[in-house]
């Protein structure tokens, strides 16, 4: 079997065998197929597709190539959420405890934010001492105590797929569904819970720009998690306005926990209900209207946010700053951003307000780059808000004074006006199972 | 600039400007753009083509790129030759000659064969004594004293060519029209010559199929040519059966001469007489009509014999062997294929001619093979000769005995009989200026 004979194949239109993709995975792992040969593979599948058995194949043989957590032992409500990416997005820190609140089993692993857009990992971290790497048996412990645990990524966690996003990363081939849906889900495989909920976000702050892109990718991911054995679900979220009102580490994490105490922004609730509802009722076997009380349930009685503060107290975080979130530690620099004239919000670029929190320090340009916790945005108007000028319409918070301009012009450029008040937009477009 | 911008805008379908495609063959061949970025830009342009001022561009940054010769010095009338390659192509052996005979400049760098097709350098090489490498001023002093030399590539000859279509030929990227044209002109726009005639093949044994796909390219290159300031012909003729009756470099040479003594096969004598003629007619501005008696007489005269006979002399090769080529060392094999049964051959697949001939030691499967100049094959039947069973089809010539069976049956397989005479092919498919 040869590599150029395989490239060729996908190039002319046709469909690789099994054995094809295999010989592609194991070979670009083990460095006998080069870099140059992946990323023409890449462009040609950009172009060609891949059937859904191609896109499976593809998933399976990333996710085999290294480590891949069996679950098992855990029982058969193990549930993993995951989100296409978004700005503002911490539902993650609301669903985790409410799922497992309600009797699922979340034993997971989370990602650290790049780009406009934040992880989950980075933003536990900044609950002070909380610890993010665990040895296998004390995740396995603490989970089987009390039935959640949110990680990093273990070092060996599919490294097919690392090797080839940081190739696709810097030849123009990550825009490709069957390439995303394959990276997605080898991750969730070689995670290990059996059921998985997508959430697939759209918009401007989202990878896939508009509701149909998403739909495509969450059908394809669907399929390819069905077809290797797990039970599926995907939910199309809006994502075209940051959700909720904070961006930014320690910001986001005091307003999950405003979720988790019944409270926190209509939007953010709205989505973390849904989220929440949906892994309820795969690992339960009912329908989504029957889960949606039961998580309401645990939201105002305050034992999701209990289940929070056990985790957060299991992997060695600071329990105080979430019973009083002013115990954070605080940012240096606030600076408000003014209304440059009054009307409507028509629309908020989410993907440049994320960028102008990188710049503040609450993200990364780069892989290794240095957060600042602290740092974040508070919008005070989004989309469909009136404002009259002079308005604040955003805080920003950081550590690097010299930043604040650059950040503020940014946000400014982010916001379209209107003279009337724009349509309201769906939050949530449609679920998948 | 960023290369991976680039990439996506060519992945995307749009037109990539002269700084952007001046970036890329500057940094590929200075090393700052990786394989793996040069090699998805090559799908991408696969898939989403070039326009002609692109590929103009894509052209002269590589001629560009290396040394560039300039024949200013030698007049306006020299002329290069160039065929996309084919099985027993020996025509520039004879063409070459013709032109300088007929007062055109031939300074000419030809290149080594590789897989089914061969290389002038080569047979010219079979020659005792023949040397392809000559200094600059050795070439330039040659050309003025006798209006003719053919030499090997020199060593800094469009390096990013060189590079490039190494990579594509290892990533399934070099089927693609404005890459091939944009490797071919680049390669003459640095040879110099102010007149090129392309030989563009099409068939079995040419790297185009068929003679629309010929005509594409065919195009192409006369549209870069011109565009860069050339004046260029170009001919699309049939590769689909091998050309003349012998294949290896010997017996390649030997059939040449046959043709400039006024002799030779019919089909080679044909395009060799239509490609001097546009040779000619492109130096002396005028039809080709009015050339090709001129180039039908130093054919018979002599002339064109005289001028191949001046330049191995100059270039220190022994001409005895043209006078009498049985003078020429024979193989230590030879081996007739006879036909199975009786008809006629409708099919005979040049490339897996070629292959054969490879097999028997007159070609290179990779770049630094050794070559038998002795080996080769000897069609006495071609498409559309009758046989009857028994007919001797062909006479293999090799040092390597344990080798004949297997070309045997390779000769067997090539060919199609049928009971009815097939239709004549066209040789001459176009001539476009």
């Amino acid at each position: 079997m040869r590599m150029y004979d395989i490239i060729k194949k996908k190039r002319d239109g046709n469909e690789l065998t099994t054995e094809e993709i295999n010989f592609f995975i194991s070979g670009y792992v083990d460095g006998s197929v080069p870099d140059y040969q992946a990323s023409a593979l890449c462009m040609a599948v950009f172009f060609s597709g891949m059937t859904p058995r191609e896109t499976t194949d593809l998933t399976l043989a990333m996710a085999k190539s290294g480590d891949m957590l069996d679950l098992a032992v855990l029982g058969d409500k193990t549930v993993d959420k995951h989100s296409t990416g978004g700005v503002g997005d911490k539902v993650t820190l609301v669903v985790a405890p409410v799922a497992a609140a309600l009797g699922c089993t979340v034993a997971k692993m989370s990602g650290r934010g790049l780009g406009h857009t934040g992880g989950t990992v980075d933003k536990l971290e900044s609950i002070p001492g909380f610890k993010v790497e665990l040895s296998s048996d004390e995740f396995f412990a603490q989970v089987k105590e009390i039935g959640i645990s949110v990680i990093g990524q273990s070092g060996n966690l599919t490294p097919a797929d690392k090797k080839l996003y940081a190739l696709r990363d810097v030849t123009a081939t990550v825009e490709s569904v069957p390439l995303i849906a394959s990276s997605i889900i080898s991750k969730k495989l070689a995670g290990g819970s059996r059921h998985i909920v997508l959430d697939v976000t759209c918009g401007s702050g989202a990878f896939m720009k508009t509701p149909a892109a998403a739909e495509e990718l969450a059908k394809a991911m669907v399929e390819i998690g069905t077809m290797a054995g797990r039970k599926m679900t995907a939910v199309i979220t809006n994502m075209d306005t940051p959700l909720g009102v904070n961006i930014g580490n320690i910001l986001e994490v005091k307003e999950a926990v405003d979720v988790l105490k019944g409270g926190g922004p209509a939007d953010l609730r709205e989505v973390c209900v849904e989220i929440a509802s949906l892994m309820y009722a795969s690992c339960f076997d009912c329908a989504a209207d029957e889960a949606r009380p039961k998580v309401l349930k645990v939201l105002e009685d305050g034992s999701a946010f209990e289940k929070l503060k056990a985790m957060v107290s299991a992997q060695g975080g600071d329990t105080a700053v979430l019973d009083d979130p002013s115990l954070f530690p605080a940012p240096q620099y606030s600076h408000e951003v003014k209304s440059p004239r009054g009307g409507f919000i028509s629309h908020m670029n989410a993907e440049q307000v994320g960028i102008a929190s990188v710049v503040l320090g609450a993200g990364r340009e780069k892989k290794d780059d240095p957060i600042d916790y602290k740092a974040g945005i508070s919008l005070l108007k989004k989309t469909g808000d009136a404002v009259a000028t002079g308005d604040t319409i955003a805080v920003l918070y950081t550590d690097a004074e010299d930043k604040i301009s650059q950040a503020e012009q940014m946000i400014l450029d982010a916001i379209e006006f209107s003279n009337d008040e724009p349509e309201d937009e769906k939050l949530i477009y449609k679920v998948i199972v």
